[in-house]
């Protein structure tokens, strides 16, 4: 019998076979034969053939990581998590699932998004669909009223009462600071707050019922013209066109403290409590923003809204203004690269007696980011290495796999990060080779002299010298050549 | 109206008199008076109520990490990653969830634990179930056939066409490392082959469709008595009394290098061609752990089973020989702490073609770890910080907010960890308490003098000790008086 692989391929021509006689309209008894042969091969091939025949992929919307990509990915992550721990955070994490329960009624529009599980013994599950969630099911759970946290590598929270405006100055500081380190390009963050939104809303004449609604349509501003958001509005929602234009006099601005300023003096506006509120803290915020040097890098946006029910007071998103291009390459293309605002209502909803504990984060792009750094490495056609390997074991002739294992193992040790082909008698030169590909700096050649000898030859990849290195002095020796210099002294 | 917390509060004591009432056998009309009056609560609360009444808990089988247990969780993963390092590993990462044909038909018994998905535009989605088969499916995917790799500081592979047993013996090494430096307490690995215990079924008369049930039951033997294992493998799996019997006398025995010479010599097992090839392995593997300085640390224990399909060579497992306890304390009660073996046609399952890619590897119990590392720091009471903070950013009168978020964002900006009270004028002992309860070892006191002198004082928490240090030189001082000596020189 023909062995598996021989099979399925005789299987796939002779399907083939089959479809090319039906479009040629060939006699229906040509055809039943073809099947018959057809069906004969799939029956060899038996059960199993199902198993064989699928698509080799991940699922919709995920991706792998090679060692190229997490070596980008870990510096990304880098960069993060030090600013994270420069800001005094903690970390915790939560299960990629929670009880379905956990996440409903808290994302709005978002919430088709969810991934739901099938039921597992009783209990209705899905993935998690951002980390602020199953944060403040995390602190009403624990009782906590009081955490500055970071969470796998990208969202980060302050929960707490506090006087207005302190901790979400910090997240728009740890915001620019990160964008900043990750030298990705210029950057801008709009600001805005939901109550300048709603009381926007309400001045001019929005129903209630119709505010979430407008606010999405507004959202598109950063990607539509103002026309088609108004035509959306008046069209598709049923706002009456005046209605409309009396918002798009409001969120058609930005501009710095200035227009808080002014907005604040606004004769509509300023009769709004809501408004007003917000309006009141932009203006604090802004303050504080000067004295942390980054008032420049910040934009009041009056037409960003973010898509997310959870929001209740500030919220701000990180764009990049000029994708890093270089001539003649394609422009990026990337919007929002951080994200984030207060939410003072999210922990409440968990807690069985509504206590309400007071909330600002935000959450990094990191998807986002990966890609735009990676592409810059991929046009720079810079090489990132993978592996932090010091030195490879060869050696110089036959029959020293037992001292190479020998030897390898002092190393390791020792803390040295050594490799070794894993062949019993490698050629030199394809030991030599490998430590060129995979960017390795040193070689320690065991040879039948070195061994009388008592000493093992060190070779640096890139310049080719070599020297004779006693066995005992052999780790220091590599410590010397491989180490990052820890101190000017 | 009254608010949330007091109406819910209400409809909970008016149920709880209603329930009482019911169990006294009040009257009929009393009792409906007061299901009455509950009812008009319960509306008066509206349909938001079911919402606030689900259990707030995490999905079964999962849990949080409080930042002490991440702090825990950070320093496995440390003394894990750094091994892998060592040995030259790249890292890949793969998605939550697989495609559910992925996972299907590849561990046996186990595939009933796995969570499938809710059907979503078209693809059955399952979480993964361990990394092992992500894996393979990555390579097959890839058409990669050499590859060193570890997947989220757990899991270590090498994938490759290789000399006999020398990346196996490799994995062994970084298992007795791995736990070795976790400081955990002694440990054995257990090391068996799965072409060994077919062979042996085969010897024993087990006929073949039986060999994975029985071996299930072998699988047991580390928890319960050989008696018990026959009684399951005669009454319920319809053994013969006398080939139990024969694989008693095989599967009881477990010893080192000189058992394998000594079943090398069987003269049945010796007859068996599967027996023969895995017992040569493991005489080879035995030459190279010696090698390696670890042969001490092995045994060759043929009840060694591992219930996963995909294991096709030699299989290992190491487990706490002398749980950590202090006197009077309770044994930890923990197995297993690492697992791995050789699965050289799981790859060929995913490539169309069938083509094989021979693997090994190893997967650390970290969930396991974390438990006895966590219990031994409770049983020290030993503090555990969980940031990282060098300097509070403090003021010793009111009205300095703004000094204080003009320091800390040069402190910030010079990469110093720092944080501030988040109140615009904190006492000054509410300042120094929080600092001694999080372990933050210096406060940069504000104060109008200091402002008027171009000095900050510098406090060390723990000596109480104050110096007034100019502007321009705190963030040198910060450094120099919380850095780790970074070399001896």
């Amino acid at each position: 019998m023909a062995d598996r692989a021989t099979l399925e391929d005789l299987v796939r021509l002779q399907g083939e076979r089959v479809r090319a006689l039906k479009q040629q309209k060939a006699s229906a008894e040509q055809i039943e034969e073809e099947v018959a042969k057809l069906l004969k091969l799939k029956a060899q091939l038996g059960p199993d053939e199902g198993k064989q025949k699928f698509v080799l992929k991940t699922p919709k919307g995920t991706r792998d990581y090679s060692p190229r990509q997490m070596a980008v990915r870990e510096k990304v992550f880098d960069v993060i998590i030090s600013c994270f721990k420069r800001h005094g955070a903690e970390v915790i994490d939560t299960p990629v699932f929670e009880l379905k329960e956990t996440l409903t009624g808290k994302y709005g529009e978002d919430s088709k998004l969810i991934y739901d599980l099938k039921d597992q013994g009783g209990e209705l599950l899905s993935l998690r669909y951002d980390l602020t969630v199953p944060f403040a099911r995390y602190l009403a759970m624990n009782k906590l009223t009081n955490i500055k946290r970071y969470h796998i590598a990208k969202d980060f929270d302050i929960a707490g009462q506090f006087d207005p405006m302190i901790p979400d100055a910090e997240c728009l500081k740890i915001m620019c600071e990160i964008l900043s380190s990750l030298q990705i390009g210029d950057f801008l963050v709009k600001v805005n707050d939901r109550r300048i939104l709603d009381g926007t809303f309400a001045v001019c004449g929005v129903p209630d019922s119709k505010f979430r609604t407008i606010c999405s349509s507004v959202d598109k501003l950063d990607k539509v013209s103002w026309e088609e958001v108004k035509s959306e509005m008046v069209g598709e929602k049923g706002l009456a066109p005046e209605v409309a234009n009396r918002i798009g006099d409001y969120v058609q601005q930005h501009g710095g403290v200035s227009l808080v300023e002014q907005l604040l003096q606004d004769p509509k506006l300023s009769q709004n409590k809501q408004a007003l509120e917000g309006l009141g803290d932009l203006k604090l915020l802004f303050e504080y923003l000067t004295l942390f040097g980054i008032a420049d890098k910040i934009s009041f946006d009056l037409s960003l809204a973010r898509g997310l029910d959870y929001y209740t007071g500030v919220i701000f998103e990180a764009v990049l203004l000029q994708p890093p291009a270089q001539a003649g390459e394609e422009p990026l293309g990337v919007g929002s690269v951080a994200a984030g605002g207060r939410y003072d209502g999210l922990v409440g909803m968990f807690d069985p007696k509504g206590r309400k504990v007071p909330c600002v984060g935000l959450s990094i792009g990191v998807e986002r980011i990966f890609s735009i750094v990676e592409q810059r490495l991929e046009a720079l056609k810079e090489k990132v290495r993978t592996t932090e390997t010091q030195v490879l074991v060869a050696s110089a002739q036959k029959k020293l796999l037992e001292e190479r294992l020998k030897l390898i193992s002092e190393l390791w040790d020792a803390g040295i990060k050594a490799e070794l082909l894993y062949k019993k008698n490698p050629k030199l030169l394809n030991q030599l080779q490998y430590c060129e590909e995979a960017g390795i700096p040193l070689v320690a050649i065991i040879g039948e002299q070195e061994l009388k000898d008592g000493v093992i030859k060190l070779r640096s990849v890139a310049s080719r010298e070599e020297v004779d290195v006693r066995r005992e002095d052999l780790v220091e020796e590599i410590r010397r050549k491989t180490s990052q210099p820890l101190c000017i002294c």
